[in-house]
């Protein structure tokens, strides 16, 4: 079944690009298409926008009605890529400069701007009737506002005194839970079909948000960001992961005090000892397999939710949650 | 009359000004409250706003059925400054520091981003009927994007060496005239009177962008622009006014290269002599002059097509045209 998942993203991708290039040509001349195009062209697997497709389909639906919302996704997607890119001061993504080290600040703004007002664009023009479409333009507005909710959390929460399990909770939520479910949300509503599914669905977002983001938290201590494979880049960053948070609330107050000094420092200032001994303390409490079992405990959850969702192939929704909080990274 | 437009302008304000706080609540511990009305409290007299339920009212409308749309507007013209600023280095705006400078570029990015989302939420949460409702949201993400184009055209052409009146107008139809027109457009939709005023609406705009953009340019070179009343504050930034590009149309070789050398050199590095130096010029080829008179008959235009809107006050929306080009520095 999960294969079959990873054959209709691939054949949905395919939809999405299209759609894309004609929602933002890639070749205008007006400082936009440029920038933009550079950090487009750099990859991304279509899986959120997919994800919509699918799950409208799923429902019943006809998947060509969800199709300028999934794009809409996908796009805001990339706005935040461009925005974060800035907030986080990452100069490489997916082996290229990010657009802010290459257009510089202001045009990366500005382009990450443009691509909202296109995933707005995007869903004005879908051809979906009028009930549906305002549906989708709350979904869709929702879904920004509390990502970027999240995202200040995040930014000032780099590097805090009293950081805990729940704020990481809460704070994840927002900046990873609407984001992860709005496509199946859409979807939903998209399909026609969306009676009894939609609050369960947004439900499922705030289980599948922290299971993916704290997984995701693990990887760079394992196998590394993408970014030239290098391990402990959120250590660097000072960046609020459930390991800091757990360890905050777990350790000693010198191995605490030592955690917190190295992950307020600089990027630039943190040194490989800093990162060695950051993670000496994470493994001195267990930190790692913690995370992956609490991560596990969130998938198992969604199972429940899930089984309350009144649609016959609950399989479908049981891969899509294994499938967004394994594989996505 | 523009006694009136004033008197409107202060009455409305007030409804403007309590919605806000509704939408934006001052005092929320989220990062973003505190950022976002460290920029609203220095002021903004919400003539946006007004003049979207001045033209609902004109045309025979319930002004409070404008209201959230108006709001969403005067929040839209917050949110670009806060991304303008940080576009163009700004560090003071009304005597204050701005965003970026007192909170950070990643926190004044995002709560920017954040403006968006409630301007959105704005018009969905406003009890209009869903048609109005859909052409508002139309019209909201219309000049969202135009202006975004224009911003994109703006920052690229500072200290740009084939710069032109064309290019100019171009620029500031996107960057202010959609900016300007869309309140009054959004009033005449939610007055739902508005069959054969929007495309005339929208030309006014067109219209009155560069008219009240050339003016804004001239001011720079009188009065200042209120940041502690230093002329040639234009300059110093390269920016791309309409000063800037009528030299570059009319001047000989000599005078075109220090002008363009000048604008491209960075605001730290341009010096008092530097600024004397561009006046020079402008002065030798009579620029403001036609600066002047080019904004005057931009305004003459804007009464043609005023006298085409099927209304029976016409007079509105000349005292409209008038007070936007000329009192909203």
């Amino acid at each position: 079944m999960e294969t079959n998942i990873e054959e209709s993203i691939k054949t949905y991708g395919k939809k999405i690009d299209n759609l894309l290039k004609e929602i933002i040509p890639p070749d205008r001349d007006d400082y936009l298409s440029e920038p933009i195009w550079h950090h487009l062209r750099t990859g991304g697997k279509r899986i959120r926008p997919a994800i919509c497709l699918i799950t409208c389909k799923e429902l019943g639906g006809n998947p060509d009605e969800a199709l300028y919302f999934a794009l809409a996704i996908e796009i805001l997607h990339n706005m935040f890529l461009l925005h974060d890119d800035i907030e986080d001061e990452d100069t490489m993504r997916r082996d290229q400069p990010t657009v802010w080290v290459k257009y510089g600040i202001a045009n990366a703004v500005n382009s990450g701007d443009y691509l909202l007002a296109r995933a707005y664009q995007s869903i004005l023009t879908s051809p979906t009737p009028i009930e549906r479409k305002m549906k989708l333009l709350e979904i869709f507005t929702l879904t920004y506002e509390k990502t970027v909710e999240g995202q200040a959390l995040d930014i000032n929460a780099r590097g805090a005194k009293d950081f805990t399990v729940e704020k990481y909770i809460d704070m994840v939520e927002l900046k990873t839970g609407y984001y992860l479910a709005c496509g199946m949300v859409g979807g939903a509503v998209a399909s026609g079909n969306s009676d009894g599914t939609i609050d369960k669905i947004w439900k499922l977002g705030k289980l599948m948000g922290p299971a993916f983001q704290i997984k995701d938290d693990l990887i760079d201590l394992t196998k590394g960001k993408g970014r030239g494979g290098v391990i402990g880049s959120d250590i660097k960053e000072g960046k609020a992961s459930f390991l800091y948070a757990y360890t905050s609330e777990v350790a000693n107050e010198d191995d605490k005090e030592s955690l917190i000094e190295i992950m307020a420092k600089q990027r630039e200032e943190t040194t490989e000892n800093d990162i060695k001994h950051v993670l000496e303390i994470y493994k001195k409490y267990g930190v790692m397999d913690c995370a992956q079992k609490y991560a596990d405990d969130l998938i198992k959850q969604t199972y429940n939710i899930i089984d309350d969702i009144p649609t016959n192939n609950k399989t479908v929704f049981k891969d899509i949650a294994n499938f967004m909080t394994q594989r996505m990274s």
